[in-house]
Order: structure tokens, then sequence, then C-alpha cells
């Protein structure tokens, strides 16, 4: 299983919408193929998407003929606004097509093949720090989890949703490997079924125990005792620690308020966004209704209704028992928790 | 648009299933056939359950050939054992079914063609009863609702869970019927999506605004304000005051009080069972994996994924804002209010 590939200068995709029934690749061949790619949700979570795009970036300089210097730095601008615009919500995004623009900045000077052969380089970096990540934050983050919990977990923050082995996946495959017995309860996650459809599968795959719910029972299961604690991702998290994530998760968090269950969100620290103050202006994506209405090309609701299909939601800081990151764990108040860890060395 | 109805001594049940995409009856002339449009959901709705099962008797007393006295009475036995093992958690059903009963015990000394045509008297009163009371509980349920008001409902508690009329959606029509603006969000109500299917389609008949959510986006809208106050039906209500209902209830609760937002149960008395101290002990139906699994037929999920699928839900008292009743609204404590509520004439 492997989220994202690149093989003779072209990017491999799994495509996320055809699993489980599918296991289909998309080829990319070019920025355009990526960026749509990314719109269309055949890759999807937030360190997978900031991956994806910069290897897109990679493709936008392979594409390129022309002179270096001006003329190429403003297709390389193009290119990178392209992609930036696939998906508003997920900050990684972001951050990996600055990245990947900061070494166009920097080797100007440089020939294009030059130029080329660095950013190959760099997308491969972002790719392999990803994985690092993950694994370094299943390592802080199982030191939380107890022999014998039961972790709900909502959309897919796994090995699928990254580069490798997952945020809220990767915690609850290293607290596997540390030997402690941990099963876990997937929220299904419409209307994109991320969690029937992948986190279900993901884990099925590597043997953890997994029992798929809708949406709506997972607090029958908080009130029941039936569920110990709740791992999540992020799409974007705030300087005071307001959490943007697949929506439903601040649902999920008001329960686990409610019940004394802690609420955990794992996340790499490039899902930082310190420039904002609060949750509040994180913008949300708001998708097209046929999600609501269609599933797998079958109506579901009346022809016509009106629909509203926020994708994120936004959990503020008081509902969050910590933060997972590459770095360390962050507890409240984030407001300095999570400057500390951002200035930290790894 | 009809529930059921009752012609040429058989009973026509709208397929439910098949809403909103095809409009199709389903023609029931034994007991059996009533017990599996129940089983199936072709018909639902706790008060809808009722009247459904209070025709099933009448179907199964018709069908009887033998002799009166003890012969007949022992069939009669079998078929409410048949009608009353259909669902567990709607206390309506058994409700109708001992109503339905007392009558049979009552006049075993009559021929069977006259027991035959008081049964059918009595599940014809049910009925009518039944829209009656919907639309006593419509009157004093829509004095709690202001002009501009957007309520949420959770599942379908309108016209097609009941003989008409609806209970929650009763109090919205009544609240429309007296002039107020009154805006609905209804959730889908996974996994069985009575709210995409059937709450959406049947506001929209009315032109009543709707607009649909997934479960998981409820919380969402309430924290931006964009929903004012709950409404939702019940399956059954113990002494006191706790209520099963759709799963997926609770949550909206939960949500419902973290937002400062009144939540509202609307149900006739024959929802309640006294009987029952607390909510705690109310039977929770657990229906096909493949209510989870599959959507119309299309598998979603990974082959043989462990699934758990609990029909119904307990709302604890202290959620609940007021349970709006035909015969007045109860306010807390229940223990004492639900109680005078029954002992009341209407």
């Amino acid at each position: 299983m492997y989220t994202l590939r690149w093989q003779d200068n072209k990017l491999y995709l799994l495509d996320q919408t055809k699993l489980p029934v599918e296991h289909v690749d998309i080829e990319c061949s070019t920025y355009e193929e990526v960026a749509d790619a990314i719109k269309n949700m055949k890759v999807r979570g937030a360190p997978a998407i900031g991956v994806t795009a910069a290897y897109g970036i990679v493709l936008g300089a392979m594409e390129y003929v022309g002179d270096k210097g001006e003329p190429f730095f403003s297709h390389m601008e193009e290119v990178s606004r392209v992609l930036a615009g696939t998906r508003p919500t997920a900050v990684n995004l972001f951050w990996a097509i600055e990245r990947m623009m900061s070494i166009v900045r920097d080797n100007m000077d440089k020939s294009l093949d030059e130029i080329r052969r660095l950013l190959l380089d760099e997308a491969h970096k972002i790719k392999y720090e990803d994985i690092e990540a993950n694994k370094k934050m299943g390592r802080f983050g199982q030191e939380l989890l107890k022999d014998g919990d039961t972790i709900l977990t909502h959309c897919n923050a796994g090995a699928l949703a990254t580069a490798g082995y997952g945020t809220a996946l990767g915690v609850i495959r290293a607290a596997v490997e540390a030997g402690k017995d941990i099963k876990v309860y997937a929220d299904e996650t419409r209307p994109y079924l991320q969690g029937a459809r992948l986190t279900a599968w993901e884990l099925m795959e590597d043997g953890i125990p997994v029992t798929l719910i809708t949406d709506n029972m997972a607090g029958y299961f908080m009130r029941k005792g039936a569920i110990t604690g709740v791992i999540v991702g992020a799409d974007r998290i705030a300087a005071n620690g307001d959490v943007a994530n697949k929506i439903g998760t601040y649902t999920v968090a008001v329960l686990a308020k409610e019940n004394n269950i802690p609420f955990y969100v794992a996340a790499p620290t490039s899902t930082f966004d310190l420039a904002l103050e609060s949750g509040e202006k994180i913008p949300i994506e708001e998708r097209d209704p046929r999600e609501v209405t269609h599933i797998q090309g079958k109506r579901i609701a009346p022809y016509d209704v009106k629909v509203k299909n926020p994708a994120f939601d936004v959990t503020p800081n008081r509902y969050v028992t910590a933060i997972i990151t590459e770095k360390g764990v962050a507890h409240p108040p984030y407001g300095s928790s999570l400057k500390e860890l951002v200035l930290k060395a790894q």
C-alpha cells in the first residue's frame, strides 16, 4: 500500500475515490493532472496533499520549455497558483508549495536542469520527512495510550492521508508495535466515507481490530463506555490550538468532553498556522452537493433538494486534551506550547 | 401522500424503502405480510408501526378459519406474538397490539364476524386518534417556536412516521400554518437515510424550506448560530423522561445543550412507558450490518469488516428541554410531569 510514488519522471497516485472496492493507479505527467487529482480527492489528507503538490511543482518545472530567469519564474508562479487553488483548508498544501518555491527563488542563477534536479530532491525530502515525522509522532503519541484502550477515529488520518504510516493511525500503529492491545472504532465519515472506505480498510490490512460505525453512533458507544479515547488528524491548527479537521470532528470532540474521554489531535508541525490567532479565520471549503445527495452515483435524496456541504469544521482548543506532533506533545495552554514546539529542534 | 390505507379488506402501505426515487404501494392481505413490512422497514416510525400492527391484528382475525372461543384466542395470541416480534424498541407497537387484544378478550362471547368488525373499528379508531393527537401536539408545540426559527430535526418524525401530519414535523407544520416563518435542517440519518429520503421529501412536498445535511454537520451549524432549536420524535419515553429515539439523537441533544439551543421531543402519550423507571432498560435493536456496509445495494466498506448497527439510542432527561404531547407540554422534572399528563383528560 502506498499513497504516492515517483517513477520515470511521473507521479503515481493510488486512486482513493475507488478504494476499497477497486485498487487503481492514476498516472500524472503534468501539474494540471496533479491539481485535478487533489481537487477531485483522488488523493486527500493534509500531509498527503502537501507532498503531492510538491511533486506537482516538479512536474511544472519539467514541462517548461523556454528561457531561464523571469519567464521560467513566472511560469512557476502560475504552476504554484494552480496547485494552491485546489483546496483551501489544509495548510500543508501552501506550506509545501512555499517550500518548493523558495528552492526556485534561491537558485535562479542555476541552469533549468539544475533547478529541476534540486526541486525533485526537495520533493523527495518532503516525502521522507513526512514519513519520519509520522513515526516520531507515533512514538510520542503512543505513550498516551493504555493497553486495552479502544480508540475512536474520524475520517482517515492514516498512511493514505500522508506519505506513509499516518498521523492519528500512526499513533495507533506505534501503540500496537509497542505491544499494547488497541482496538479502533472508525466513524464512516459522511459524505465522502473516508472512514468506511479508507480507515477500516487500512487497519484491516494491518490486522488492527476495527469496528465500523456511522458518524451518529459515536456518542452512543462513548456513553456506553465502549470508547476510551479519541485520536484525529488535522488540516490546520491555529496559534491558540483551535483545530480545523474533517466535518464532524467538532461533534466528536463535544461528545468526548461530555463523556470525560480524552480527545487527541495528531499532526505534524507543518499543519500549524501560527499566523492565525484563532480557528475562526480558517477558510472552510464547501464542496459539491452531489457528495451528499448521491452515493457512488446513486441518488439518495429528493431531486433538487437544497444541501449544505462544508468539508471541515473547527474544534475550539478547550475540547483538545493534547496535540501530538513530531517534536513532542503540546498541552494547554496552546498559545505558548505550540510556539515552543515550533522553535524546538527535532 | 399517505403512510397506510385500508381498502377492500387489505392494508396498503407506501413502501418507504423506495422513497423518494420511486413511489410504490405494498399490498398486505395477511398478518405475516404486515409483520414482514414492519421488520423490513417498508413502514417505520413508532406511531405508524403501532397503527400498522393494529391492522395486522385485523388481518390475523380475518384469516382465521375455525371455531370461536379458545382456538380463535390462541390463534390471535400467535398473531400478536408475530407482530410484536418485529421490532423491539418502539413501545407504540406493543401498546397498539395490547389495545387490539383487549377487544378480543372483552368480546369472546360474540361471533367471529362481530369480533372482526369490532377489531376493524378499533384499528380505524387508533389511526384517526393518531392523526388527531398529532394535530393537537402541533397546536401545543408550535407555541414553543418563534417566527424566524430554524429547526433541526433528526430521522423522520413526519406524516410518514405516523398515520398522518407527523409528530416533530407536525409541530413544524402547525407553526407554519400559524403564519410563522420556519426553516428546517434535516439530518440525513445514516444508516437508513430517513432524513434524506423521507423528511426532506415530505417537507419539500409541503413547500416548507428544508436544507439537507449529513449527521456530522449538525454541530457545525449549531456553533455557527444557524440552528435555533431541535425537534425530534421518540420511540419510547421512560417514566423519568429519558427518550429512546433514532440512533444519533443523543448526539444532537448533547450538541444542543453545548450550544444553548432548546431540544424538544414530540410524541403521543402512547409512546410513554411509565413502567420503566429510566431509559437504561429500553431494549435497543441491533440491525443488519449491511445497512452500514452497503447503500442501495452498493458496497461502500471493506469486505468482511466488523460493524455495529444499533438503531436507537437513549437521550438522558437532563438534555430534554420539553416533551410535547397531545395532552400538553411536559417540562422537567419529568418524573411528575409525565404522570400528570397521562392522568389528564384530553
